[in-house]
């Protein structure tokens, strides 16, 4: 009795992003409980704190199984290239509650984002080359980044105080 | 002498797809002369009418040459789901301007963008698995669908008055 190879990649990919993601937010002091977050105007459609948890926690959990699906690919040229973006776009994911949280940089944050979905695309590409499923794991998160990206750009108009020169 | 293929039918494609465009502004009477929608009011993010003009030239220029890529490719099963889903968005794409500038229905026409949204990245994760340029040709318009969708939400929530009850 033996699994599918890409389901047990996954018991390794899913809790490991997750974990990364829940550390990044962590390491930076995100979330309600930031005393300088406390202090921003945040725009009408901001969502309440709780709701980042819960769509975070979803969020990197799919990243971690359409890594998996593409892991489970044959080794070949379309396979590294899409790792090395998957690679790269969470790594730069992870950076962002820094250059938020703990920087205060409200512009380059909302810069980082639109980068951050460039990378998340170029992703979903290259895993559509390579499977059918796994492009699909990763729309939610697209989604999220476009919605994320409004956010940041009207925190950053709001709050002209807020930001160190730069 | 003979023209690649891709070049042969993206002389047939473009010209279609942007008369196609163009027309559907047309007859929807479209743009900055449309009385009803002069009196609009307007988010603080919404560029001059000029631009916009610019814009769609140039995204339904970039539709015409990806879709004749994907047309030049071996026919098979693939090739036909892109080339449907392709018609599918164009037609949902060239309703919009009737939805709105002649119906005046704000909140669905904001609904309908994030549907063209939908179709216009399934469109793209298709074209992703029969050509590597295609897709990215199709990255202009996701980006501008949202930022459009921004503007068309704004409008909606700033203009209660100008919208038929449904």
């Amino acid at each position: 009795m033996s699994l599918p190879r890409s389901l047990r990649i996954a018991i390794l990919t899913v809790p490991g992003v997750m974990l990364l993601g829940s550390l990044s937010g962590v390491v930076a002091g995100s979330g309600e409980t930031n005393p300088w977050f406390a202090t921003l105007v945040k725009p009408a459609l901001y969502p309440p704190g709780f709701v980042f948890g819960i769509v975070w926690t979803l969020l990197y959990a799919l990243m971690g199984i359409a890594i998996a699906r593409v892991l489970a690919c044959p080794p070949e040229r379309d396979r590294q290239r899409a790792a090395l973006l998957f690679a790269a776009q969470l790594v730069l994911n992870l950076l962002w509650s820094t250059l938020f949280f703990k920087l205060h940089l409200l512009g380059p944050s909302f810069a980082l984002i639109l980068v951050i979905l460039a990378a998340a695309l170029a992703t979903t590409l290259a895993f559509a080359r390579l499977d059918r499923i796994a492009p699909w794991l990763l729309v939610p998160y697209l989604a999220w980044l476009c919605f994320a990206a409004g956010l940041a750009f009207r925190i950053w108009r709001l709050n002209p105080g807020a930001a160190p020169p730069y």
